[in-house]
This record gives C-alpha cells, sequence and structure tokens, in this order.
C-alpha cells in the first residue's frame, strides 16, 4: 500500500524516488499524484518526506489539486539554462534537472527512477546527470521491488474503485449479450433486422459506447475474437469478421477508469446458438479447472503453485501445457493470472518463471484466475477470467460476476 | 515522411534505430507497425533494411499483419538465459536483448532508442548492454532529430486520416453546442428539463459519448474550462462546475482514432445566452490576430516568427506576452501552436525558445494556430484554434472547420 513506500524506500536504501511524464496513463504518476490534466511533470518523493511536484506554470491548478508541494518549471528560465550551458540545449535540460535536486538537496545518493517516458531521451538525459552529479547513483526498478510492491496491496479505496469498474464492466457485458441474442440468422451467420451481417467492428464499436457511458476506456483495446483468433490468446478480433453461430468467442474486457485509472479484466467465452460437442467438451474442461483453481487461492500462498496446479490438471485431461512444452502454441499457452490495478498487468505473477518473491498472494492483493484451452486450427479457444479480491481478513472475493455460460440462445 | 527516415539515420549516422513498448499509444511503434494490440514489442530498423519486429509468441498475428519481418521472443528462452546469467534475472534480460542485436548482427554502431517505457527499466537495461557490447553506442533523440524529423511531414493518407478525425470532432462539437443551447435557465444557470444544474462533468460524459460513437478516444481528456478556469490554459474543468450565462467557456477538443492513432486539434471559446462587454473585446482581439496569424501561415517560414507577430500584436492592443514578459500569467501566455500528428504536440514548434531548425513550416506539415488571452482573476479566457495543413503545393487547409461565434444563443 502506499503507506508501504518509505519503508520499501527504507529497505533498498534508496534515497528518493523520481517519476516523469504525465499524470495521465501513466500509472506511478497516478499512484503519487491521483491523475489530473497534467501534461507534463517531475515527482520527487523523498524518503521519509512529502513529495514535491514540478510543473508547467499552464497546469498549475492541475498540479495544485494533488495536494503535493508544487514547484513550476518557470523557476528554472531556459533562456538562462541554455546560456550557461553556451546554447547546448540539451546540456540545458540536465542543468534544469540539476538545479531541481539542488533545490531538493538531493545532489547524492540513491535515487529510483520511474514513469512512462521516451525510452532513449529518459536514457541520454538521467546518463548525462548522473555524470554531471557523481555522487548521484539513478537507478531502474527492473525487479518491481519499490512502487510496484508498494501497489500490489491495494486499501480499501482502491478495491471500492475497481469493483465500481467490475460492476460497470459487467453492464457492458449484459448489454453485449443483449445484443448479440436479439440478432437474426442467416445460414450461420448473425445478421441485422435489415439482414446485415453482424461484424466483430460492429460489436466493438458498441462496446466502446457502452464504456464511455460509464465513464469507463479501453486504452488496451477489447479482445472479441472468433473461430481461429479466439484460438490465439491475445488476438483481439477482426473488425470484418461476422459472427456466426457455433463458433468460439473469447470476449476478454479490460477497461479502465477514463483518463489512465484503475482497470477491471474478466473473460467469458461464448458461442451462439449452440455450441459443437468438441467445443463443449473443452469448455468443461476449462469450467472445472476454473472452478478447482479459484478455490485453491489462498493467502500466503505462491502464485506459481497455482499456475502448476493448472497445467498439471490440463495435462491429466490430456492437453498439452507450458509447464512440460514450454514452447507450445496449443492447449494450456499461457499463464495463470496477474495482478490488477493501476496497470492491467501488475504483480503479483503467476509465471513458472516468475522470481519468488514476486509471486506471493499477500492480503490487499487484486488478481485475475485465467485458464484457457486453445487450439486455432480446430478454430477454437476458450478462456474463462475473474478477477478476485484477497481481503486483509483472509476472504476472497471475486470482485463482480456474471454467469460462466458457454451457450447464448437466441431470442428470435 | 516515412520514406525519408533511411536518409535521415544516414545524416546522424545511425545504423538503427530500435523502438520498445507496446503497439498502442506509443507513437514511434505505432508509426512503424501501424498499431495493433501488440502489448510489448521490440522493433529493430537496420539503416536501408526492413524492420524486424520481435513479439511475444500469444501476440504473433497481430504481429504478422504489420508486414514487418516478425521473429517470436520465444527463440530465446528465459529459463536458458536465466541459466547462463547464474539466475540473475536482471542480467537474463539483458542478455536476451544482446543475442536479439547478434542475430541481427548489430553488435557494434549507432542504435537511437524510441518508445513510451518506464523510464528507470529503460535506463538500466541499455546502460547494461551498453557495458554488455562495448562496441554498441545507444542514444537518445533529445533534439528530436530523427524520428519526429520523419514523421513532422505527413502523406497523403496520414492527412487524410487526420481530416477525417477533424471532420468527426466538428460533429462533437456540433453536438455540444446543440445540448448546451436546448437547456432552460434558471437564474445565470443552465438547468435541464427537469431543472437540475447541467454540470461541466454532464457535457463531458456526453462529449465522451460522441466520441465513442465515433471510434474516437482522448486519451488525454478535453478542456472544457468555464469562468476562472477557462483563464488557465490548461486547467481541463470541475466535472462539478454548473454552467452559467455570461462566462467564457473555452473548449478545446483532441481526440485521436481508437488505439492511439491520429490526433486532432480545435478550440472554440463560448459564452451562453450573452457576452459580457469586457470578454466580447478581448474575444474580437483574439479573432482579429488569429485571422491575421492564420493567413501569415507560409510554407518554409518560420513557425516563431509568427509566435513573435501574435506577441506583438497583442501587445499592441495593450496585453502582457511571453515576448516581453517571458513569466506572465495574464494576457498572452503561450505559445502560438505545435504540429499535430500520432503525438498531440509534435514538430515543428513555435516557442520562441525553439530550436531553430525544429520550427521551419514545411511542406506536408500540419500544424494548430491558437492565439489566446487569460485572466482568471477577471474570470474569463479566450482561445480559438484550428489546424491547419501545409500542402505539397503551397495551399494552407483548415482541416475541418467550425464556426468561431463567441456566443451561443438558447433555443428556448
Amino acid at each position: 500500500m502506499k503507506n508501504d513506500l518509505h519503508r520499501l524506500m527504507a529497505e533498498h536504501e534508496l534515497d528518493a524516488i523520481w517519476v516523469v511524464g504525465p499524470a495521465m496513463h501513466n500509472p506511478p504518476m497516478v499512484y503519487l499524484t491521483g491523475g489530473g490534466h497534467i501534461t507534463q511533470g517531475d515527482l520527487i518523493l523523498k524518503r521519509g518526506e512529502k513529495g514535491v511536484l514540478f510543473h508547467g506554470p499552464m497546469e498549475r491548478d492541475e498540479a495544485a489539486r494533488t495536494g503535493l508541494i508544487t514547484r513550476s518549471y518557470s523557476n528554472y528560465p531556459f533562456a538562462e539554462l541554455l546560456k550557461e550551458a553556451n546554447q547546448n540545449r540539451f546540456r540545458a535540460s540536465v542543468l534544469r534537472l540539476k538545479r531541481m535536486l539542488e533545490d531538493l538537496n538531493l545532489t547524492q545518493g540513491r535515487i529510483m527512477l520511474y514513469g512512462q517516458y521516451d525510452a532513449g531521451v529518459a536514457f541520454a538525459l538521467f546518463d548525462a546527470l548522473q555524470k554531471e552529479l557523481p555522487g548521484l547513483t539513478v537507478l531502474g526498478d527492473v525487479e518491481n521491488q519499490v512502487l510496484q510492491q508498494a501497489m500490489l496491496t491495494k486499501d480499501r479505496e482502491e478495491v471500492d474503485r475497481i469493483r465500481r469498474v467490475g460492476e460497470k464492466t459487467v453492464e457492458v457485458i449484459a448489454n453485449t449479450a443483449d445484443f448479440l441474442t436479439s440478432q437474426k440468422v442467416r445460414g450461420d451467420v448473425l445478421v441485422d433486422s435489415e439482414g446485415k451481417p453482424v461484424t466483430v467492428g460492429r460489436v466493438k464499436r458498441l462496446i466502446n459506447l457502452w464504456l464511455a457511458e460509464r465513464d469507463l476506456e479501453n486504452p488496451e483495446g477489447t479482445i472479441f475474437a472468433i473461430g481461429r483468433d479466439a484460438g490465439v490468446p491475445h488476438s483481439s478480433g477482426n473488425a470484418q469478421d461476422v459472427i456466426k453461430t457455433g463458433q468460439t468467442i473469447v470476449f476478454d474486457i479490460f477497461p479502465c477508469e477514463a483518463g489512465g485509472g484503475y482497470f477491471f479484466d474478466i473473460t467469458r467465452t461464448w458461442c451462439i446458438g449452440h455450441a459443437p460437442e468438441a467445443v463443449e467438451k473443452v469448455y468443461e474442461q476449462v469450467l472445472s479447472v476454473f472452478h478447482t483453481v479459484s478455490a485453491e487461492v489462498r493467502i500466503h500462498g505462491h502464485f506459481r503453485d497455482l499456475q502448476r496446479r493448472t497445467c498439471e490438471l490440463f495435462e491429466a485431461m490430456g492437453h498439452p501445457t507450458v509447464l512440460t512444452q514450454p514452447q507450445t502454441e496449443v492447449g494450456y499457452v499461457h499463464s495463470l493470472g496477474h495482478g490488477v490495478g493501476l496497470n492491467i498487468h501488475e504483480k503479483p505473477l503467476s509465471g513458472l518463471m516468475a522470481a519468488p518473491e514476486d509471486d506471493v498472494l499477500l492480503p490487499g492483493s487484486v488478481i485475475t484466475i485465467e485458464p484457457g484451452l486453445y487450439y486455432p486450427e480446430q478454430g477454437m479457444g476458450v478462456r474463462l477470467e475473474n478477477t478476485l479480491y484477497l481481503s486483509q481478513d483472509g476472504t476472497v472475493e471475486t470482485l463482480a460476476n456474471y454467469p460462466l455460460d458457454l451457450v447464448l440462445e437466441l431470442k428470435g
């Protein structure tokens, strides 16, 4: 949780963390500022002190609203810096960063750097800054041990926000099911009242509309993949594809609060009208594993143990899995789940290769459980996913639920 | 343009450019891949060769759709890398990057790094990679001289896409005006048919809906700021604020194609019902400068000269400007415009401090012209903005237009 941050900084012998970039769609900055229309900022949080947000003068109101100590970049006039840097613009930018650190009395020590930013510019700027201030060490949180570790456990307000996104997301799923089952069928193709085939693109546009109506957005898109595409876990679906009865549709929807806030993540697999026997069978197997593994989520357990368990269950059913065939592209081909928060994928991790300290299921974490089976050449894929909250008192709560049924019966 | 890239790489003595991160909401990656649901990739473009996209195995279909040469990360099994790195996970990640370069026969030379990525992780990874490959120099495009320079001039398809976003955006502006003028007034507060005050938050929600209906999104939000907030250029407006007649509303809307594509940018300033005399006067001044400066946009001119001209015009009217008072927070407080493309703000730049090579108005560029006057303590601000295309044959086209009128008459 946020109040673990200073402790984690101490554990990793950090003097400060420094977050660069905008306050929208930039999880570290959203986490520490609360978000807002700040197009570029530098947030420096010294260990044991209140954070200082450097911001553009035009964004002073939005900066003030964060409740942090604020300083305008206009305190560092670029014309003066340019002069000092003999008109070298890059060096002037580095000098500005140096001045900012001087003003915070932070010209030496260990600083962990965060924030979505142009990789090359960040590399060049901080490399030069380190050369400018030889006592300074700039670090990257390559093992996600500090900020992501704090973010791993959610406080009540964060969980409430994720649950609220979940409730709205489930409404959108219901709208989608309602739309699909209200169509007609010609041959095996879904058509609207005018006889026009219903496409994946049209369904996705409606989903975007229903999300917008609820103050949600889906910066990472939505997976609505049918037939062979459903058999490729991250294939998002072709806009031109028509929707046919009896084909598996993997519908994986993961929106966030507008402006880049908390995410929610849920997947259902549908067949419209009817399901072929082969799909029924695979679906029942995924459903069974989904129920078994969901019931075995234990606080302080290891996520990777559940991944291994999932693989073993599927292998016992005769499916290839990543446990014994790490490169397999059929059967069970991914990991069981992931943490959800301001990032759609964050700690804890469930991969078999995850670092041991990254996969502990701590109280306060929000995770997905999403087993699936994929057979693209047989034109099918099945995945079922919920988002769960592991509460402080040891219970496991499904944050927003929706029926798991495979077949959507047509109304007509 | 895209086909300038290899020439620009040669000019800057680069052997390759390397783009990291997702293919959505990551302009360099969108530019070179066409976008798509790729959550993490490495695109390496050697000078004079076709680009190679490294991607996760689950995203192979989306990767193939880019038309680039594709290679799955599964060619670099993490278990083997970990073994070689004595179980040091960070070092294993660095070794994977090294293997990728070896496979491209690119273990030395100058590589320019791009892409939205965690600043600290990028810093740590590429610093370590450089140490691993002493003949390699990793650079950041701190002056935006290569990729951004190519992106500065748009080809026909890009301009068509920006124009199309503009046409849809203007429809949303029309919907917004229509909604506002269809309300009733109680005292000086806009109320709906049930007598409930109309808030900025409600208007913004409708705007999001109208954008979603048109396959647009606004990852950077929308400015709909009233009264004093209108007087602070980047204040996005308080959701709780009620809308009052006779107050300036700065409505600055800058959506992009869903998934993180091309942007459009336009601003109108409105007073509902009537405008106070002081606002009328300031509006007429901004309008006059807007027309004058827009008519003076010349291909091969310097954007900064237009900024200076704007300042001089406003100063002749008695307003403070950034020309003589760089720190002013009243009067004309920002720069005249910016390039628009896959980034909402890109080259050419118009600031007085812009590098001389960054502000040339080249044929093929798409720019905004957006003079404004701000007096927050008088509760007002006025800005007018269009997006213009400087065509190859020397004409200047306004990409999607909308009436510039200040006063919106109520229908009731």
